[in-house]
């Protein structure tokens, strides 16, 4: 008998993203109808384009600024949350950009979770909430939290929120604080850039920065295996779970690896300065022992997920 | 020569509140012109009556729900943005109130702030971001930060924004997490409603919860010292502290001592449970540890605040 998306077990919002549309394929292998909410301006129709005659899905083209339609919700068993402003710079000269497509989308998810009675919420929070930590690796209690960014205050708010939901309302709230994801669906982030830097100008690479600022980088088939983990494992009313790996590794080796898989032709020059941009945070490095007492151990470590990135995007630059 | 309130060296959002109207006072006791931007939902125009003829004092009526005017931002050292819903227990009902008087208002203040060069932003926050702490008393540096209510995650959700904008565009924060603070000039909170339940009907209390719930009580001259204290001389870029007394005090002391004080005929009803409503906190001590580094003791502990805030409500009941 054939599923139904109309009583879909799963809402992805941002189900069409980098991100989301990996979950979208995990849970359909499971066997799980899933109903995508995106408003596709990050996220790409051809990420699920295999998925065009799949009955179990459902894509909707939603702008969660406002409230979303509350029949997407209905019989949902759990909403993952991952719709956002992917774009951390963006938020320095757009300073609203976060507060709607971050805070007031994820109250408005909220909202349409606890009406339609789902019983579970699952958020896409970030390691930029610890703002410039003082301790590494940053465990889920380090306080006080300062974000740097716009896009990391929304990040905040949204985590608290998702919390007084869990409280008020008796939802379970699961919150992850992604280290930089990366993967073949990346439309943003540093190795795509570099990758786009190169095939514009094969012989020059600028680097914002010192290229000195070392941060983990998760594979994303890796978070997506976390998060269902998180999701199916911890049972408190609200469970904040750091998803990385174990290392890190600094933007000068990042430029370095990348230039040497496209060629090897280009000189690299680095603006100077211990941040890319107001903002950044240099250095980024996560506690995931409480992740790992789940059980959950990740397949690969930030420089083999770097090359996994490069290779995906690099091709040999023209000219 | 008279002081010109057109380029205040102050602006104080909620200044007609129960703490931004005794804050106002005493910036125009310091001699310092003060624009109060106030939509009155709970500020009161009486609380400032004395000031009617203060050249050094300006009055607009603003709804901080929309960007308010940037000619009163003009010229400020400071902005004191104390504005927001006082309502905890609102926010379950009418989960929208938060978001908008909260952190909608937040961001519209601080976007004020930056686009008028005002270089300094101290925000009124509350312990409630602290959820249910598991350490006490609770420092600055607990995590994670869970609020219980809506109007926890919005106070959470502008400290957030205030350290974004900090790091971001160089405003240098301030953040006070508030104990419950009291005084004459109360429109809510526990002892307000034990007196005027106790006006209704002088022979019968009746108490949401247990009464074990305990909590600090600072009472608000003691509160707008410290915040001053803070803003003087606190020196990061954002500065995070809690605002208390040493001691606490249960509902069910101040339950016995209103009804003291009140004529002592009432019998005292709890309607049981650990908390009053859903997104109450039954236990809250802080550290004031790093508030007393910079100098600053409370004049009164919680339970003389108490009897403070008891006799200037409590008239003998009628009948």
């Amino acid at each position: 008998m054939a599923e139904s998306a109309t009583s879909a077990p799963a809402v992805v919002t941002g189900g069409a993203g980098a991100i989301g549309s990996v979950l979208v394929h995990h849970l359909r292998r499971a066997g799980q109808s899933v109903q995508v909410l995106d408003n596709f301006s990050s996220g790409r129709r051809e990420f699920l384009a295999d998925l065009a005659h799949d009955r179990g899905l459902t894509i909707r083209e939603v702008d969660l600024r406002s409230p979303p339609p509350l029949e997407a919700f209905r019989g949902a068993k759990v909403v993952w949350h991952l719709a956002a402003n992917p774009d951390i710079r963006l938020g320095t000269t757009e300073p609203r950009t976060d507060l709607e497509h971050g805070t007031i989308a994820t109250f408005n998810v909220l909202e349409a979770a606890r009406k339609a009675d789902v019983p579970r919420v699952a958020f896409s929070s970030s390691s930029v909430v610890y703002g410039f930590p003082t301790q590494f690796p940053t465990s889920e209690a380090y306080g006080p939290l300062l974000p740097q960014s716009l896009y990391g205050a929304s990040k905040l708010a949204s985590e608290g929120l998702v919390s007084a939901y869990a409280h008020c309302y008796g939802l379970k709230g699961f919150i992850f604080r992604f280290a930089n994801i990366i993967g073949p669906t990346m439309t943003h982030g540093v190795i795509f850039d570099f990758v786009e830097k190169l095939k514009r100008d094969p012989h020059r690479l600028e680097v914002l920065g010192d290229g000195r600022q070392a941060k983990s980088y998760l594979w994303v088939e890796d978070c997506v295996d976390a998060m269902r983990t998180v999701e199916a494992k911890a049972t408190d009313p609200v469970n904040v779970y750091n998803l990385s790996c174990h290392d890190r590794i600094s933007v000068r080796e990042i430029a370095e690896r990348t230039v040497k898989a496209m060629g090897g032709r280009a000189t690299i020059h680095y603006t100077g300065g211990d941040r890319g941009w107001a903002g950044d945070v240099p250095q980024q490095l996560l506690s995931i022992e409480k992740l790992e007492a789940l059980g959950w151990k990740p397949t690969w470590e930030s420089s083999e997920a770097v090359d996994r990135a490069i290779a995906a995007f690099a091709r040999p630059p023209a000219g």
